[in-house]
């Protein structure tokens, strides 16, 4: 396969907008592979569309500048990315495995095409699995004063050149400070199928109120507790015979999977974060 | 096939009951043909245990008496049931066609074993499928004063001798005095994944939430709005492709299945509600 | 909203297409507002890639010859299709209604934008569920000669030009003579997970093999029996309580909306085939 | 919780057996925690009835002996588990790591009651994951003679003390020797939804057929390759976007849930296998 490039772009929707970006390519003598065009409208008012473009395409080296530039000049917000460089990801956990080693091992699999330059951890147990795959890992205890831990891990993440953070189970709560440096570059796995049971125990809540199913959320971390732009859910059927400790255990499996899709899509330029704070997903 | 018991019974757990109500159909020269038998504990107390079992075996016409007076003799609430006796349901329907339609179909077609005896509507739209089977079809507008309109209701229920009422998108809200009338005994289809979306208009909650699956729930109708114990849900996944109205056209498929899964369970006598607001679901 | 154009398109991938074709929409100030763009390439040998198409942009006078002519000077297959004007769909059933109902209660809530415009039957007994809605019901008995009775479909569907079949378990097989006059234009149902359970009595055949899952398979109907581009398929879960009567029923409801999706797909104008024997669905 | 023990039991179906057996358990004062109940009878004939039953009950020292000779007293035939030991398993893997390490992982943190007390593999690229817990790893080449690899093979697990071996992806067939010394205690996964797509490549095929879901089947090995009696399935939806690399990615996914899923179900002692190779699962 030859190498790609991957363009995400946002503009107010109008006529030629398509027409424009293909022109540009082709003239380039760039292939488009795949190409997803999506326009949203509000339907109950007059108001203006939105244009979301998802392209893939041949790799030519002089295209990207005249694409950016036109792009520019026409006030098209976009990301353009060569897919032979692989998203550089940190891997934040706490005690439980689970979600943690569902992502490193897809990741180690070819699975999910990124690099895991560095695991952070508030505890020590899951040391060894960064080990056995050589990838550096920070202890940094929860102990002390929240702003100290922070900057302790920003500075590894800038070290580290990290452009997303997972949050593999990490049940500690960041600042705004912390989110403001990775704004729509940090993920979250939630454990209930949000907007239910938001807050602690949500197993115990789901168990109490006698759901029939039970799910997880993986979204975007912004400044609100569990509000943040959602990129995918699933959900696994249970019944009266799940006592809590039940729940727990068949929902760790769901939180593994949707957050390593979630992971996934990220790093394949697949999802687009609109003003509404929600998701576009060209899956 | 013979005919057939189910019997649902609850009580405090202890040693020897499932011992004692088998010795019984055993000594009549039953055949038991199904038997669950559940036990709960509450994992964080040293509290008192429950049990819950449910009973298909053959009908000995001796053995009905003699079950009955046991299970009263050990303070044990039950309920028996005789399975060639069809339960007799009233279906509620407002405008929208969709559940009525699952359940009516699902019951002539013989899925469902249960005898529909009337159909009760605020609106004239849906009788002809009603009458397309021969089913009274009663219209009783919301016009006139809640009161009356309920006592009207009461009385076709009584007189058409109804042991279920299905509210199959009948969106009238119904009195604690109604409610009180059939305890148990009246199942509601709600439109959203609960308690996710409580209210109104959960599929406009959902498209604004952006969330990537929409759920139905059936529930008995408890005093408490949207707060009955479930005994279904399911899920259909979406995207965000989809705009309010088609989140509502691809709900109604998932409204239609739940309730009449729902109704399903409840005529074959596999439901039992616990103190807890919760259902056993022996499916 | 306005009046769409569909346009639907395959060809050899090679650059420049799209620039084509959305040059030429905005040309005619048609705005584009959905497009998706899938390439093939197979990955085994150094062959030409394939393009398939879809656009939907506002329907401008002007454009449609325009992009006739452009579509044809390019060797690029097509089909262009105006949204305010409905499919014209023949069902097909013989005595189960469950399909049957599903595809027209669906379409008579306009949930899928087609018309009905005639119900064939070799048998009688759903004829009031057509007459309910005033759809001309034509009974055809199997019991004279297949070339017979086939010819008088043929003559019922020229009369109503008809634009697609549905065999909404029309338990008939129809010869290759008749699927010549329909190619990708005959939609079928078939009651099990294929390749799974090919021939007579999938849910048979499935009980023995003790699967824990059971399906069925939209496909348009070729002079393969069994073997036609497959548009949706969905399973259910199963257990050892499942007799074989119970698999027909479970299954039943697993037909009806796998076979009401793939007609909602086709009418859509989402669905390709290729050459492949399979399909594209831009769902 | 105390220990309890666990009772499978299989007999032609009879008037009583189910009393017998509480009756006993009763007086020794055991409480019984669960119970399931299953009969089958063949429907199309006048034959014999087959009676399935699955107890949990509290472990009594005094009443294990009297249970046991009851049961033989009867020609019941039966397995009673104390679930305070567990089931020593086997791990056989070749190159792939997916289906291993989600057993192995599972295990590891206690969702699995399960102790892995060898791991056997024809490739080393996979010892590190089991020196990481400190588990024995064999590394048995498929180089020499099929004959003399197994009596190794068989050698390990038998000082091991080997119950129950998992082919998580182990590429090499076994002999009907070998499997001989395992009857219904070897499990394997299979990549495909069975019966679709039996023998080489099944993910190759399922893109040439052009399915619109891929599965997985664990299943325990007898002689007849692919035949063995199905323990659980899954299955996950793909669409024309997925070549033949992205159908086996997902499907290594759903693989590893499905071979997990029969482990657990399997050490819980929730598994009968029937005389028609198929599996009565109490889940």
């Amino acid at each position: 396969m030859k190498d790609k490039y991957i363009l995400l772009a946002t503009c107010s929707d109008k006529v030629g907008i398509t027409s424009l970006i293909t022109n540009i390519i082709a003239k380039h003598n760039s292939n488009i592979l795949h190409l997803d065009h999506f326009t949203e409208y509000d339907s109950d008012q007059d108001s203006e569309g939105k244009l979301y473009l998802r392209f893939e395409f041949e790799k030519v080296d002089t295209l990207k500048q005249a694409l950016e530039q036109e792009l520019q000049d026409n006030n098209i917000e976009f990301e353009l990315f060569d897919n032979s460089k692989k998203t550089k990801i940190a891997l934040f956990v706490s005690k439980e495995d689970h979600a943690f080693n569902e992502v490193l091992l897809r990741v180690q699999r070819g699975e999910i095409p990124a690099e895991i330059v560095c695991v952070v951890s508030n505890h020590e147990n899951n040391k060894h699995f960064a080990d056995a795959f050589n990838i550096p890992f920070f202890h940094v205890p929860s102990t002390q004063p929240k702003e100290e831990v922070e900057q302790k891990i920003l500075d590894i993440c800038a070290q580290h050149e990290v452009e997303l953070i997972i949050l593999a189970k990490y049940m500690q709560i960041l600042t705004d400070n912390f989110v403001s440096h990775y704004p729509n570059q940090i993920i979250n796995i939630h454990h209930s199928f949000l907007p239910s049971f938001i807050g602690a125990n949500p197993y115990k809540q789901a168990w109490e109120r006698g759901v029939k199913l039970v799910g997880a959320t993986s979204h975007y971390v912004t400044s609100d507790l569990d509000e943040g732009p959602i990129i995918d859910q699933d959900v696994t059927r249970i019944n009266h015979r799940y006592n809590v400790k039940d729940l727990r255990k068949i929902g760790r499996h769901v939180e593994s999977r949707v957050l390593a899709q979630a992971v996934e899509l990220h790093v394949q330029h697949k999802v687009i974060v609109t003003e509404g704070n929600k998701t576009i997903v060209f899956a």
